[in-house]
């Protein structure tokens, strides 16, 4: 049953996130709607339905806005990303930036965030203080990252703070307002919580693993971007891996080369390890949780997340 | 008294903005600091407390958090807007992306819209959706302006519409905010909402016509920005104007005959006929309103708005 509501409400996800960007200044529909229907994995959705479901809700419609907000803030941050990146390929399709240029890009992420702000105003001051908090942490975990890549200082420490602020952040906000829908009380809420906030740093350090590792044809879009771009899991390791993408930061025509040096060394079983560590916090935080279809699909999502390949 | 209130409330707001961008990302504090103590003419925020007072209410400190909000939006969409003009002075200082660069500047903006929403949570549901209603619809009426402009479309339908929402929309929502929050009635709110609405249409386009008439050395900015880029009351006005324009942008090294054209030709009598249309629809509004200090005060500003000369 817990699962077949899981269900219900990602597809009404899907739906109600491009119903609610049909505006009739059409080149931010037309954007919007291409980046939000390129088919995503919906991860942090999933986490704040699953949170809700295990924290004992069973009206899943209550969920559906602020699920899709938070997807939406993850696209709004996308479509920026992509201008900043220069990047011309998201999800095997074209980015919105080299589609309809950079001034529409820009604002179609302003739209989209617009939007958010739109869809979560309804609910209680409480879910939007969660949420307009995950938001300026995101900001400020991608302009931190912005800040060491380009001074060449992605430590351990700075590399923590980052994935923390513009990953974990938004997955910790979506478990939390869906445990708050479901009336949790505040233990059981910050276990799922605890739990969404190590599932999104294991969910970016192999977001960046996959950036040197992937298959670009399943991943729908180039590997070697953030190891370029002097950030990334491995780049904030000390050793052999940082002087690689020193050298290959110098000289950008060797970024293939790194990649494959960096496929031989330990650089890469060093972030897996880091993941499981993680990964482990997360399925820790889960004991807390009462026993339910939705405990175990959140134990699941977890292998999930470690396993995928895109 | 009113008028003490209002100033009590016109300098918290300054503090406040600063306050709220503390953030430990230091180029998100800095870049922040830069355009919000760079002295804007703070007229939304002015607004916001103006509808409050007229409507009744006496807890000024209640209504700075969301004249702030209103104020941070306006600086938001300014630091975004100036990426894609790619204008290098504002207030008479350089823009943030050119300080900072492009990415940086994007980032300040969003931070900047994170922190309007974070502020705005703690109030309630109702003066939320004001807000992000206002938030969307001021993106559209950017987006429709690009539109229009890209295209050489800008007639005096678009023109009316993109100014409607990117600018009046903001305005209203301050209004609307503000008498809520002191417990106004349907009657009172939406005549406040109405005075707020025309003083914006008036502002734009006497900020339209500053484009072409201003003192540079006053404005703090260059003159011709709009026009060159095909935008601004005049160029949706029919006839010889448009011509001038068409020209000009086809040939950008006429922009200063093409202003100094415009200047003696009527095309700036008739925006300043459009304007006083306008103000004299703010000034209607106010009938509806009880007299009080901070009528006066309103009715002022609308002279204020139309006399200004930055």
């Amino acid at each position: 049953m817990d699962m077949q509501l899981l269900e219900k409400g990602l597809s009404a996800v899907e739906e109600a996130m491009v119903a609610i960007v049909d505006s009739d200044v059409n080149v931010l529909y037309d954007a919007s709607e291409h980046i939000l229907s390129s088919g995503g994995k919906r991860v942090r959705p999933r986490v704040a339905f699953l949170a809700y479901l295990a924290a004992g809700g069973s009206e899943i419609e209550q969920v559906v806005p602020m699920a899709t907000a938070v997807e939406m803030v993850h696209t709004a941050t996308l479509v920026h990303d992509d201008i900043n990146d220069h990047s011309v390929l998201r999800r095997g399709r074209p980015t919105v930036h080299s589609i309809w240029g950079r001034t529409f890009a820009l604002l179609t992420g302003d739209y989209l965030f617009a939007k958010v702000y739109q869809m979560m105003a309804p609910y209680g001051s409480r879910q939007n203080v969660i949420m307009s908090n995950a938001c300026t942490r995101l900001v400020e975990g991608e302009t931190l990252q912005a800040t060491a890549a380009k001074a060449g200082e992605m430590d351990q420490e700075t590399y923590k703070e980052v994935i923390s602020r513009k990953t974990a952040s938004l997955f910790e906000a979506a478990a939390r307002m869906g445990a708050i829908q479901a009336g949790a009380d505040e233990p059981l809420e910050n276990a799922l919580a605890d739990y969404a906030y190590n599932l999104g740093l294991t969910f970016q350090i192999v977001d960046d693993i996959l950036d040197i590792i992937g298959d670009p044809e399943t991943m729908g879009k180039p590997i070697g971007t953030d190891i370029s771009q002097g950030r990334g899991v491995v780049v904030a390791q000390n050793g052999h891996a940082t002087e690689l993408v020193a050298e290959a930061v110098l000289e950008p025509n060797s970024v293939e080369q790194m990649i494959n040096d960096l496929r031989e060394s330990g650089a890469v079983q060093l972030a897996r390890f880091q993941a499981q560590r993680v990964a482990q916090r997360a399925r820790e935080a889960l004991t807390a949780v009462p026993p339910s279809p939705a405990r175990d699909e959140m134990e699941d999502l977890i292998e999930q997340v470690l396993n995928r390949d895109s």
